[in-house]
């Protein structure tokens, strides 16, 4: 839609441009103004997409959107520079550093009861060469085709990820790992986890069968209320979804991992 | 510093570009090569200043961040920038918008026992005239200073919160106002929300003498659970801080408005 507005744009003021080309000098004008118009409206126009797309990951990431199924159409080139590009890799850094930075700030108790949870797509593992596939968010989600991609377990860590899930580990946290992944993706999802240099988690937890059908908050929270019941002090909790973070039986801290490619209730 | 860095940059390429200046033909070259060299080492400044300034105004607005003082020195015109533009203004819009089109979903039970939390500063009030005078968070929070601010009681309204603080008045919610401003400062605080057009508010609770001391996380979460004790259902919320959110009794639905100017924890 945007993009054929932008070639409407650019046809019509093209026209125009040809339309006047006789009374160009092109000695004195070694470009024809018209074109610069076109530059500067394209150039207006993009801002405008940065700007109103910018707003629109903001409102996502911060958790203020209606559910949504679909990124924006007219934010799809936007989405698509930035997972692609050195944003989301710079964002995927500062939530790890500063993740690392408050971990060892917590006085670890000597009972081996200290815990940190993290969740696993789009927090350990990328998922971006499937979504790279997929349009970036722009096509519903097909579970069926998803599971394929899962099946490979060729998902490449997330290496801000991978260097702080180390320092959790050195520090002597207990890891769970919390996942929305089905049970019966148990064995690829512990092979694609070691192959991309993830190990020593104290346990690993995914959908049983009568926890499919409910929302990731409501299963993330039962999840995180039976480690505190049986002891467990959460004291950290990384992952790219509201939905791994809040609810009940809360961390103390919660770190929010960019994705402005898919929404999870 | 960054300032300082860019004037040096300049500096040094144009002294290159004077030092040349006799091998260039003007009437072929236009304008000098490294002039443009100058302008493509600007612009590259500027888009890493951009990039790593939105990484940090997503992590702070996530909750990501370590508590922060100010802001960073090298995103002063960065935050400047947004907070006197579009790209503020719009988020505002945005927050207020979805906000909306959740509260109209909520079912109402009819015995005026719903309600919906607003914060003041930077949620229904503006303090920009305030802090566009300090720097917009490059100086430290001086509550002397502030004082004075608000005691003149001429914060402007935030318009698209006022507008949706009408909506939630309509619908029939019970609008409780929980501000860490001081009980001292009840009656200016009153003039001003009145000035500003925001009217018939359930109830305006401010810092009393032993809330003072408090995180604003606890203290609002205590005003909050009051609140459920008294048999109220927190159904929305709307702060620009996490610290107005996040705790305990927590509401339904939170709603984060942008502030990258401070932090509150």
């Amino acid at each position: 839609m945007m993009t054929l507005l932008k070639l409407c744009l650019l046809f019509s003021l093209l026209s125009l441009a040809l339309s006047h080309d006789a009374t160009f000098n092109s000695h004195l004008l070694p470009r024809p103004l018209i074109l610069e118009d076109i530059d500067t409206q394209l150039k207006e126009h993009e801002e405008e997409i940065n700007l109103q797309c910018t707003s629109w990951r903001f409102a996502a990431e911060t958790n203020n959107l209606i559910p949504w199924k679909t990124i924006p159409r007219e934010c799809a080139g936007y989405v698509k520079d930035y997972v692609t590009g050195r944003g989301y890799k710079l964002e995927m850094e500062r939530v790890s550093n500063e993740a690392g930075v408050y971990a060892k700030t917590v006085l670890l108790s000597g009972d081996d009861k200290d815990a940190w949870i993290f969740d696993i797509d789009e927090t350990l593992l990328s998922n971006l060469p499937y979504y790279a596939d997929h349009g970036y968010g722009l096509e519903i989600f097909d579970p069926v085709e998803f599971d394929k991609w899962v099946e490979k377990a060729v998902a490449p860590a997330i290496e801000p990820s991978l260097k702080f899930y180390e320092e959790v580990l050195n520090l002597g946290f207990k890891v769970f790992l919390l996942t929305g992944r089905s049970e019966r993706h148990r064995s690829v999802t512990v092979e694609n986890l070691i192959n991309a240099g993830f190990r020593d988690w104290d346990k690993l937890i995914l959908r049983a069968c009568d926890d499919h059908g409910k929302l990731a908050t409501v299963y993330k929270s039962e999840k995180r209320s039976e480690m505190v019941k049986d002891g467990y002090r959460i004291r950290g909790n990384s992952g790219d979804q509201w939905s791994d973070l809040l609810g009940f039986a809360m961390s103390d801290r919660s770190f929010k991992l960019p994705n402005p490619m898919y929404y999870i209730p």
